[in-house]
């Protein structure tokens, strides 16, 4: 077996960096040398996993693959440290600027980089899927329903339309219908409906822990792979 | 055994007209003596059923209902046949204008009347469970989602509008979705969603035949009641 | 308002008793009397709540209703506690000896008494519409399709098994399809069909809270009733 | 615009065969120069199509395609005429002896051939997404559900199989659920399920028809590619 990878979380203190921290734990693939957190008071150990705060980061001991879901304020650094480590960088922030995106896409060029904003692996092979249904079934209506708990203000939801844009074909729009119920994580079906039949592609989340489960998949990808940049359904 | 229910089809030329004439003929518990049609060039028998002209109506023979699927033009019409010979009357009629409404409604204290704008046997069974529902979820989202053949203009659809008028509790006004693609010949979904569990209540018309079966079960059940005002829910 | 309803955990120690006392936490319609456990080393108190032992039952406080997930082996002293101090007992304990559910159902003339195996609300008013919906759809073929998690050992699960008992009819007997994957918590789908159409009635279950939701519903349902023997569904 | 493909229909009296015509008269991309019928009593033209009885084969005009919906008996005879005209054929004819399957296979070296149980664009399709999803989600469960109306026999249908042989992977075998209810045409739901996350690939068919427009989707495809033996799937 090999030694596990080295991960550092950068964002530790939130939810999701949280949730991987407790995902973690309980593999034995991966190990988190440094948890890093804006709020994090200063250096300690907890759970036998050494925090740093954000600005300790230069203090981070060597790390294979960076976990990002912070904020856009903390991002350069966290970029900055990858590429000054050679380490690959998996980033679920939201929100960065375009600036930001073309600096991770210039990254690309020396190191392992990879952004998304789902990182479900079932979401991912639903992209891919429904890209390759659309362009089998031309002149078949498209419709994306998605639902999600109450509290979500943005519809259709980002996933929606990344799967909107895979099932996008020569003068065919996909229409989307938003449901927001409940505290639904998240459910997205596609339909492809022709006379007398439909396809219907979906994808059903029941916990926000794919997420970080599919973050730290991505990570250890990208571990064993040569610089460039990549998508989450390429990692498959 | 009891004697068939003698039947007169009203708008026998129409989609819903054929489907009536063409179930009548497989089943033995009605009889069709009357196929009345405003475009029946006049009295003829086609497969052992008289037909009749719009304008012949007056000697067309005894009948214990009449199902009408006709325009709002020649609804007057059969209305006063029903009255004049004491026969119930079941109507699909879309378009009525109000004064026909309460003409209806007044009918219904000499004979037997029923409309309705779906004759889903299973649709009208999902209102009822509908409001039940509604009643025992105080505080759960209400949501409703149709899907129907891209031709249909209207949306919601009414009998979405329907089930919604049903759902409606204090405080909670259900939502609607509306999907128009392919030949989809008639689905209803409506959920209730809470923190943590959802309950899905639908249904999928999947032959427009459903509809002309309600009607004649509606007949049936009417041909042995006292006059009144009935509602296709109550006679399952 | 009135004062809040007191309860007793009994069973306090299990996973259903710390959800209990979790979601009582988060309520002011009730308050947490005292939680009995077997396992209790003995009396204390944990973020405002005393803490009993089985042994020490009798030094609780006064209760208005105990609720009660605990073993058939606890099972006669909490009912006897109930009985003496005039207090309703909602259970959901399993594997009750025929004894234990004979002396419950004696119990019911003396004070309020529920016992149930499943504490879903939406479950609950599932089987109520699908006995409606069976009994309005003579004919119609009845299945029953349940999902749960991959460590589930009997199949159809009880629930399914309640849900086929509400759906029988004269000569038609449900029939039941098991799924067992992955970790999902519980789904059951009811459908009647018929030549050309389909009734759909489902219930989804995303979180393990709502089977504690429905214990305390029923409690704050039973603490103003008269004594009797209850069903879940009757509280809705 | 090309000249119209044309085709010889192959069965033309049985219930495929009738479809086959309906379709062709309503599309100006085909055009049907022989219907071919065992129980056709002799050369006549109907609707502007010339029929033969089955005897009269070598009789038929040159065509591009043969489509074959027959029984056994008949196959040798279509599939002769087939290499003697250089023409394409697609059979949807189930029973055929090995003899025959190897005669179509080695037929595959001189002209376009095509055997498929089913014709449906959406299920030839499907059977390629689970394929994919089945290679990219090591370790989920997969468990396939099919519906079909209550006169069906066999259970699980061949087209299941045929989805749980594209699931199929190492150490993981698809499990089966069949309901047999009313008279659904067809329905297929492929899920993949892993903690957190569903998957759910599913076909509705509403009409047989689709079959019929499958078979002539499949003939032109063939008609302007080289010798070889094809699946419907390649062809989408």
């Amino acid at each position: 077996m090999n030694a596990p990878t080295r991960l550092l979380i950068h964002g530790a203190g939130g939810r999701m960096g949280q949730a991987l921290l407790r995902l973690c734990a309980q593999r034995d693939d991966c190990r988190v040398v440094a948890a890093v957190s804006a709020r994090s008071p200063s250096q300690r150990v907890v759970d036998g996993v050494p925090h740093f705060a954000a600005a300790e980061l230069g203090g981070a001991p060597d790390f294979d693959v960076a976990i990002d879901f912070s904020l856009p304020a903390g991002f350069d650094a966290i970029l900055a440290a990858c590429l000054a480590r050679g380490a690959a960088l998996v980033s679920g922030t939201t929100g960065l600027s375009e600036a930001q995106h073309a600096a991770l896409d210039t990254a690309g060029a020396r190191i392992g980089v990879l952004w998304s904003a789902n990182f479900s692996l079932g979401v991912a092979l639903l992209e891919d899927l429904v890209e390759r249904a659309a362009a089998a079934l031309p002149g078949w209506d498209c419709d994306i329903i998605e639902m999600h708990h109450s509290r979500k203000q943005d519809a259709p939801s980002g996933t929606a339309l990344a799967l909107g844009a895979a099932a996008q074909r020569e003068g065919a729009q996909p229409r989307y219908a938003s449901i927001r119920a409940g505290d639904i994580v998240g459910e997205h079906l596609v339909q492809f409906t022709a006379a007398g039949e439909r396809l219907e592609l979906a994808h059903r989340a029941g916990s926000r822990d794919i997420f970080a489960g599919g973050a730290i998949h991505a990570a250890l990808a990208l571990a064993g792979r040569p610089p460039g940049l990549h998508r989450l359904r390429d990692l498959l």
